[in-house]
């Protein structure tokens, strides 16, 4: 941490600082002669230390010079971390596909999209029987019961399934059913959603919020990460911009940022992030160029009955084109799908 | 609803719709002659017809034309819904000053806090027990021991207590102890949460998440209403944009907007909306010129050692002069401050 | 500036950054100790240094520790700057209400609304006779003969008049008409215009970019400033964010956090800041309470006939009644309308 | 255009909308029976017909249903544009790299740029002599001297030349040196620019304003379209938003879905839309795999000593590395490098 002092602050403020520093066991390092007084603070800091240095007189800004996230930093971890799904491994290298409904609706619909998705080649299952939505009059899933039919899923095509768990108390419920535990957008800083993911014993999948910056998504990782579940991985799915033709504004910069900073498996939901089904491949392709690690796709039989977001989810057969697609731009850059046995 | 048609639509793109919306027990209505066909849907509508229609060929776009909230509206109920809390009246007409620290350290910090907010003209105490976290490793309050001594404050000094609540599950707990229950802004769309809050028969306050519209807001305001707890006020808190030099950009407008839209109070919170303790005045005397029905302020005795959000705090001699502020301004558009007895 | 290596650099990195500032003729003054090594450059830096010093091996990041901006700052100027234009002083205390159309139209709706707003308490004519447009098929203004007109309603009513002027050719032109330039949000960045802006010898107003920072509002200011024209104003008028509702997001907190950073006088325009007329008092009020100097509005005989921004026009009776507001909310805070004799 | 009445509007107060429209020509065609009474607009209709509307009473909202664009549009011209730049061209389905460095500071450094360029497969060179700067005090271009060594270095290499025009009066000279006009992401809606490269007959490069929708983009696109200048591209640069880690966020979506909207070429531009040199190659791919016409990128023999963005430059041996990865992402989908001759 690094305290930046007024252009014209006295030496009684200086000194009032390094005393302050002197009574939590920090020192301060001066470094006088650059355009202002800088203070280096020797030590073991922590964040609330930056609010209380900035409100005494004299000090500009007191800039953090440590990243606040530990676990999930690649200087903690310098290997990419894998997770083994079943069959599927995800991080190594290989290019993951996850498809299925935004919404379990019923089971005819599951097995139908499960079959479809398995054999354009998809390696896992994505289904909601707990949905968040944003009108209390809009469907919300039909929770145990669409989980029941998951699992039936997995029974029918050997897919292991991933689907989101939006309350504390659901976390051990969900954990019965599903082999990856996702934590949705809106939840991404749901904390005590996370101190619980953080305790199960179960692969996690942690979406960005819509609104949260990339140091943040790291922060809610940290938060699974020091429960002591490391079978984690990400997924960007778009942020809310200004811009309102799309429903969100896929960052597909963040994959190949947070692969730099991170050495956790990012994955690509081009289908929240762009929300408009005609957007889904070609950026289900970019994020395959950009190094995504996987994508995660919303297929429906009927995308024009879907109880939910119709207007982004793929046919079977526009399914099909896509995975065509992004395996010739993985194979393009040396890589191959993971499809499992 | 209205369905927008293609330039070049066909008339059999056209009776496929027609035909859709029989099939659903709805009727289209035609307006030709307009730049493009339009086709109004008479009948009971619901969200998801949107997306189903959007995805049929020759569709150019889908307008929802009826507002998706209703018992937040100024439409279903024209007079301000006005909320008792002990001896305070909020949404009559005067004016609501909230104080006390961010979150709950010990009784002695909430004890002094709440005698000096109370003396300069709080008439309501705010304190956090649990307390969302950016990251794991920093403080995330006392927990129930923090209620305990919110309790022994509204002892000590007769202000009614507003606290938040962050898990489905603390409800209870917290009901018992608080006299408004909070729901934070990163917990706006924590649909399950607003579920339990909406179950309860206690006073509520909803902030407006800070990446969330205003119809989202009165969306979630719907939850907690729908669920039967009609004692509800709704408080802006800043919004995040590109401009970093404020911790979130106070959304003023959305007070005078929200008043207008709905008949729930609204009060602002400058605290969150800046971030920085000098334009917590300001910002507070402009949140009452522009209609709020209050104000929510983050005070401590010593804001430099405070665990939490020091940097926004004001000292006891600051909220003194702030009250003085509102004071006038409220003065001067006729209002005057809510004072319990 | 300052240098913050990576926990993992070498020596010799260290070295070669020294060795490097030295090449410049600066020098680095070496913080160990604190989390991680920290370099503090002394002597004159320049802001393309940060992108030359990040590409350095082992470098984290660089911090700039100086603002950018000199001119504009109250450390460089401790007291108000004030502008005298005609018999009207901004800056000084008084608040300052400017009005009129938001596009000369006619002789006729200038003069009319002229007399209107000057009768209900303003101090200065807007009315733009270049006017910026999204679209090439909209209403462009009039040009100079819409300045003639703009001279004419000085004539009669002795209210000085600000415009806008849009291209560095035209600055001259308005400059023989108009009592104040006007540079508008979407030339904020047009440089070469803010340099003949700042060549000119009239007062100017600089109106905030809808997507710009402070800091380069600023570093706009800077510009004008830096060619010799001291003459200059501020102006917020709602930057653009997520929320759709209004036409931008008026940032009130950048009113009393721009009269900390700068010396310069701070308006505000609720017209475009809401872009609805309802919205247009409650943030004038706001604006006022915040601490501005003055607020610009738009005013127009029959707004629903106006050619341009009729939506955020107020008659002249809620101008009359607005002016009453503003006037009761600055009286709360021992300030005066400036009303020229 | 359709008007949405409020739910309790009056039989009086829809008499009153049909009689303005008849007074404008226009006629209004009412569909009774949907949740709100709804009136389609039957005529020619213009934006300002909006506002107008929108102040009546009775009036809920007015929703526009035709684009404002149309020379730009799909709907106007079904078939790809293509451009002819020299032997390139640009928009027929081969991959244009444009590449060179940000600023033209010595002939030295350009001549080595764009030698090194050519040989690895780009087929135009970029270079500032005119460079939008923040603060007044960077380097802002070399001017006219700037374009004379673009005029070399296009002499050695036969490389075409992109280069920025900031001012209407300096389009005459620009063309005079510059194959291919650039309009900058500051200077999107600088209206009288636009009508200045819309009357040149040079083609033209129209970047994506930070803060500007896709809508506004292709509406300044009309500016230069309805002048006469047919030969325009279109450059997705990265948009402003939240996140501060990267420079800009790269709107890679914004590709596709301009193709979609519009028969213009889009190219991207991954050095500005990131800001950072690593993630150059990334976002290189991404627009590729997701449709881009084209790339433009920055390069720089030293990018720790450009004078401009050296940050986001990459070395002669990066580009190479770039131009082999995203050669590969474009034959996977059946594309090649546009190589001149």
């Amino acid at each position: 941490m690094i305290v930046v002092m007024r252009v014209d602050c006295s030496q009684q403020e200086i000194d009032a600082i390094l005393e302050r520093l002197r009574e939590r066991g920090l020192a301060g390092h001066l470094s006088p002669g650059v355009e202002r007084t800088v203070i280096g603070v020797v030590g073991h800091t922590y964040p609330e230390l930056k609010d209380m240095l900035e409100l005494l007189p004299g000090v500009e800004e007191v800039v953090p010079i440590s990243k606040p996230y530990k676990l999930s930093s690649r200087e903690f971890r310098r290997e990419n971390t894998t997770i083994q799904v079943g069959n599927v491994t995800i991080g190594n290298g290989d290019l993951v596909v996850i498809a299925g409904p935004c919404a379990v609706e019923t089971e005819e619909q599951v097995l139908a999209t499960a079959r479809a998705v398995k054999a354009a080649g998809a390696c896992m299952l994505r289904g909601g029987a707990y949905k968040p939505s944003t009108s209390p009059y809009q469907f919300r899933g039909l929770g145990e019961d669409g989980l029941k039919i998951l699992e039936t899923a997995r029974y029918e095509t050997g897919l292991p399934i991933i689907t989101e768990v939006m309350a504390p108390a659901d976390v051990e419920l969900v954990c019965r059913y599903a082999d990856v535990l996702q934590v949705g957008a809106r939840n991404m800083q749901n904390f005590m959603l996370l101190d619980e993911v953080g305790k199960a014993r179960k692969p996690a999948m942690l979406k960005r919020g819509f609104a949260n910056t990339i140091q943040e998504w790291l922060l809610s990782a940290e938060y699974i990460l020091s429960q002591g579940n490391h079978q984690l991985m990400l997924c960007e799915r778009g942020i809310r911009t200004f811009e309102t033709f799309t429903r969100n504004t896929m960052d597909v910069s963040a994959i190949p940022l947070v692969k730099r900073l991170s050495h956790l498996p990012v994955l690509g939901d081009p289908s929240h992030g762009t929300g408009k089904w005609y957007l889904v491949a070609p950026l289900a392709a970019a994020a395959v160029a950009a190094g995504a690690d996987g994508i995660m796709v919303e297929v429906h039989p009927n995308p024009d009955i879907a109880l939910k977001d119709g207007a982004q989810s793929l046919t079977f057969e526009n399914f099909q084109r896509l995975v065509a697609q992004v395996n010739a731009v993985a194979a393009a850059t040396g890589r191959k799908l993971a499809i499992p046995v």
